[in-house]
């Protein structure tokens, strides 16, 4: 196995930062040590087979994005990056670990469907990957099936309360699965959206002509997405099963979010770049159907409400744990226009797997952030809540070497014409500009991304069983 | 300098534990290393002079306790324990950093006051040491004088809204030091109690025969703390100046710190351990005259209205970030005896430095708190938030070689008949069982403590300037 | 007609006392005046057919009960007070105005329900009546109906997030519903309870053998009373409808109503008797299956837990800010009784209307409330609540002359082998002792109970057609 | 003595409205009744002296202004209204009582204080008139006079958290007057700012150079006002004393009282019109020394941070009880212009008494409150909180014939070049129109006021001895 010394940089972790080289041997860190090329006289940068330069960098852990959806059928097409396709960009942009959504709908087994994405995965990723459940129905059988998962590596799951028809879950299934999940250590993660009232807003609002992108955001109102959140946390209160709650966008949900944790839940949430930087206003409300592109839900928020505003000082507060992407493609053409004058037709997702880590980055250069905080909520943490520390999330001998060199004074241009690894074919984030650059990227020891361009291969990522989270309190 | 290999252990951090080796060269961390006496076939464990067998135990950073206050004049008599008693007890209980508070009041100089602190210390510990600068006195010479304190490697300073007449700041002369330290830096830490008002209370007690120590209790009421902090609070709001609560005991004093927090606030709080385990009812309202041993400021709580419970929790939710000892410990004879019949001549103060860092840990084994917990509130936030990481707080390569070799499966029994090492007549924590043991100690390298006993030295420990703090957002 | 003059008492109102006779001509108060047999010279008492005296007592506006439910079909019985015996037993205890409610079940039509309610009623209620509707199905034709009721007199409807499958609305009903109350003007009422949550509880309880009374407050936790009261609450912000929550029983459902008012919000609750003096442990957790005369929904709740006593606080904050009773009375023989070995099949309801003004004066004894705040709570608000201002809830010319005269130096003995006269084999109240008597009842103009007895007949309260609440801000 | 009957109005209290006729006889009110000229057959109209015909206008309860400084010496000078100008005004103005504050200061006597004003008072107002006692100097002394208040009729007192050296009272001071204040049942009124705070703010902008009006608001910061209203809350809770926060301007303030009340404390808030009307930016910030009309303390909050929204929100949501005018004028000439220069040589205080009914008035005609609540937060409330209901503040039987004829489709323009009563060379509210207009005040069933004009003379207003407050719980 090809050993590395990573000298010169500077390793941040979650609580600070120190000079330090890496020691890569095989797939994992060997040791993390004083910089110079010896130690105790033994000469170690002669003895490896490659030395990266770090000098003036970062050096930090790979990015571990939670919330990815390759492949993802929805709404009678399918997100459009592969595990080859979306895994290679997360690559790209720093991320070495992924955690997708394995599927089971109501009337299918569990097992199925995990084998389903099992299929779709094995031998095409680029990095890491594991899964997430979902519990599309809840019923005596998936319950049941629940019970395997964590022998299978899974250890956490996931529970609509929007989508009625697709993947809801009324609120007798909730409390049944999150029952089970208390059980069995599972973190129940929920989609805490009210679909039913949501779906009597949207067929009253195309009812009355409003059928443009802008109006998939006022059919998801806040109140809304603060009243699921609000009865998540209290079914998981009764139930004593641990919640996250995903893709976090109203500052109200926040507040309840918060209010939980003060009393000493096991509550946390998660956030996307996009509630961070984009905004009902600005980009669901772009002339024409252009706003398509920023069709997700929980949806773009407005910013008049200072909703974004909120969502930084949360990542601050800590009242939000992580950053994840919800990275769910869809391409304009044959996709997203699918819901040309009815916005309830456009497939929900925005694409960004690839950026998050300079995405969030760009949070440190703008104040938003430390240094630290980036990590922490980019990696560190993604990697406790979901079981994954010690292999993941950390610059720590017996971690996997999972590394990215992250130089402070490059620069990175987002866009399609730009770099844009992703298999879309348009981005959210065109004319993003990062004051910073992901410079390389190493993979359980191997150099998938460098200044030559990258490296790395289909296959070369293996599914990673999970522990129990190891961020509950 | 000699170099050590301590070998097989757990080493902990605040986000996780690792397997892990750890290589110190001289006063240094020279390496975290995957465990195994050989890097890249080089043998390190041949190349040092000592190895220490940590298989099955924990490898944490060494202990900062940022509150101690080592013969601090009080009262009318000083603290029992001096630079070199009390470090040397901190040594023992696994504390290898105190951070002491250098006195100023009203009418002196603030340079004299920090000059005649370095001259107790110097020469004297066994430990790392650095200072906080107490401001008894803001007027335009201390204000002048804060000025400096940055260079002097002393990045905080502490203010009391208690003890009228002798450390005591009204409004005006906090707003005016706040506004300075936001200046420049400084964090401000204070003592939040009302002192005019606890003075009234206290001396009504007093003239109604109430004069047990139990009073004590009674005088300072947790609506004066939970005052005094929102106070606090509310002027750092003001002047933009980051806030540290020092000894938070009452819950609504935590209510309004969480407050603070969840609006985005650079407020933090500390507890200590009395406030986990002890209380009004069972100390302070002990028999006779035994209540004076705990005779502190803030008082213990009551435990009927749960005061107790909810700081454990507020530990957990972050809302409390660290837990210091506030050591200041005074003999019965000839010391808390001066307050028989008048417990306000009761000096303040309980001794607790040598069992810190068993006391949060038996919060681990009680399920209190996780192991990672238990090295955050203990080392590595101290470090942080008194600008101290990178040399203390971390197992991490460059950091001070603070190290301690802690025995999951070993025992202490605390007890002035068992091992005790600080200077008083008694211990505030006779008969408490701690199901661990500090096994070895390592102060920059040097092995203070092992099975053997006790090998420091007053004067190994060093001043340590400290940086700004590291944890503000 | 007949004209009276109430002399020499104190008249209550909900801002506070004065001494003042009042006199009635016919149906209506047609004066409040000093006291005194003359005015301008003019010999008032001489000039009336009756005068009624109140020296050294209260003179209140009759009292109001917002919520009963007169043989209301529920759980294959129903409840056993007619209008006939129901409205007798409540002008015995001093309410002169009932609103109970009519009833409309999924596939059936609004029309009918009222219509059958409106049969039940007539001709047969010694005092006032007017309705709620029950909107047990929502869907086009009953949104539809619901344009109807202002003009029926009706201006307030109820919906159930409870009882899947009898009375339940889903949450997109739901947020119909209250658009279209919104629009005119109709105020919400709702029963708050998660209750497909409940169902999943319940049968898990019977399922695994835990059948007594007792376990009906197990299922019916508060968790699912606060869950859908914030519900509630947030989708009455997103339609802008005003909403009232009947018969509040968890504290934590009360600081989500605060919660509301507090932002400004229409928001209001109802509590009940039973709420404020009855509990989990001492009324539902009676030995053997005594417990079922005390099931009724939302559930007592625990006393350890201290909902009572947040009860009568928010009794006095004015977050609750009426009490009903929730009238539903069923006999332990042959009603009760059908839910031994499944507290499933126990008919839900406790009977009250007889005891309210009783068990609130007790409040007033007991240093809960002010006299004025009995006043409000009983009568006042209600009417102002619900549209009745000016005819119901006060002691003001032109008003209905409902009144009570209540003895505070009398006393009643609550009890089957006391005065009781609801038809029901038990009382839930059995044993209560209140420092306070009803003296005399008059219903518009009619002197219904006094010392004499029972004067009232069938026929003589009639329907009262309600205009909008008169309460909102 | 003559007799009056106010005849074909309608009767608006705190609950609701009656169309109903009102018997004056002599100095009180002898009956409500239903319109018409007879009762049981008896002429009324043709019995009384004068008949007022009320038709489409309301009958309201005179206005009791709780907070008024007439002939107060301040900075130098003295507030402008003496109490025959001042009453005078106020009674143009539908104002039939003021509560007005005696002065003690540091040193001198209490006894003193309250002879100098009932000197001042005696014999020269047009309305009547009570005392609210200023503490200037809390010590042994003054405590002890507190004793003798109650009997004096003067059943609340006055305390100051700002104006250092002037009023201000320390902590130690206000814990010790609340005490005394629990144990007598005085209601303790509280002026909430932090004085010493704002005095190193205010000293600072001077020597800046920032000396205009507008300066006066920055430095009396809304923390201040925040903090000294939490400080209030809580020593009110420590010593179980009812505490009535003046002149709450701040919605933080209000937010703080919110949570006091929503916990069942005796807490209460009166505004001012000023803080619902005017702002920082509008009026403290006009040009050059034109702000100075507007220096009151609290000073006017920022628009922009939406103060005003949240006030009136506050009047509806009843976190604020009562709207006072806190009537304190100053001509610009020989007095606010002492001020030229240094803001804090501006006398504070801004004059309203004679326009507070009809602007809070106008916050019915824009609907931000009810007509009910007029009443309540201008008469009623006042009353009820300063032990004066039954005989102000309600139109009942037996109660003071204070009464007023409002008009809603009268309209009123104030303006110094209008109608204007107040001995002030400007008007606060200069070019403010009304949509309603005071049309009759009776004062003790004088007409002082009439579509002729007015009719008082000094001296028919007498001093009314207070009983303890009626609005605690």
């Amino acid at each position: 196995m090809a050993t590395t010394l990573i000298s010169g940089g500077t390793v941040v972790s979650a609580t600070g930062r120190v000079l330090a080289d890496v020691l890569v041997d095989g797939e994992t860190i060997a040791a993390v040590l004083a910089p110079g090329s010896t130690l105790l006289g033994h000469d170690l940068a002669g003895s490896v087979d490659r030395v990266i330069d770090a000098t003036g960098r970062y050096v930090i852990p790979g990015g571990v994005d939670a919330h990815t959806h390759m492949e993802l059928p929805f709404g009678g097409t399918a997100a459009s990056d592969t595990f080859e396709t979306g895994t290679r960009a997360a690559a790209w942009g720093g991320t070495t670990t992924i955690i997708d959504f394995a599927v089971q709908r109501a009337g299918e087994r569990v097992e199925d469907g995990l084998a389903a994405w099992h299929a779709k995965a094995a031998g095409r990723c680029a990095i890491d990957y594991a899964f997430h459940q979902i519990i599309g129905g809840v019923d005596d059988a998936s319950l049941r099936a629940m019970e395997s998962l964590v022998d299978e590596g899974i250890t956490s799951y996931k529970l609509f309360m929007a989508y009625p028809g697709v993947f809801y879950s009324d609120d007798a299934q909730i409390l049944r699965a999150m029952q089970k999940a208390a059980d069995l250590g599972l973190l129940t993660m929920m989609h805490a959206e009210n679909g039913p009232a949501i779906d009597v807003l949207a067929a009253q609002l195309v009812e009355a002509g409003r059928t443009d992108p802008y109006f998939h955001g006022i059919a998801r109102a806040w109140q809304l997405e603060e009243e699921a959140t609000h009865r998540a946390i209290m079914l998981a209160d009764l139930t004593k099963a641990p919640l996250y709650v995903v893709h976090v966008s109203a500052k109200q949900a926040v507040a309840q979010l918060a209010w939980a944790r003060d009393n000493g839940a096991n509550v946390f949430g998660e956030t996307c770049p996009q509630y961070l930087y984009l905004s009902l206003e600005d980009q669901l409300g772009a002339p024409g159907f252009e706003g398509a592109k920023w069709v997700c839900s929980t949806p773009l928020r407005s910013r008049e409400e200072g909703h974004q505003h909120h969502m930084w000082q949360a990542l601050r507060t800590n009242d939000i744990q992580m950053v994840s992407t919800d990275h769910c493609p869809f391409c304009m053409k044959g996709q997203k226009e699918l819901g040309v004058g009815d916005f309830r037709a456009i497939p929900n997702g925005i694409g960004s797997v690839e950026h998050r880590m300079d995405l969030m980055y760009q949070g440190v250069v703008t104040g938003e952030l430390t240094l630290e905080r980036w990590v922490e909520l980019t990696s560190t943490t993604p990697a406790r809540m979901f079981g994954l520390h010690g292999r993941k999330g950390v610059i720590a001998p017996g971690a996997d070497a999972d590394v990215v060199v992250y130089d402070p004074n490059g620069h990175t241009s987002i866009g399609v014409g730009e770099t844009h690894h992703m298999n879309m074919d348009h981005s959210a984030w065109e004319g993003y500009e990062i004051d910073g650059h992901v410079d390389v990227v190493l993979s359980r020891g191997l150099v998938v991304v460098d200044d030559e361009g990258y490296h790395g291969r289909p296959g070369h990522g293996a599914f990673v069983r999970r522990g129990l989270s190891q961020y509950l309190v």
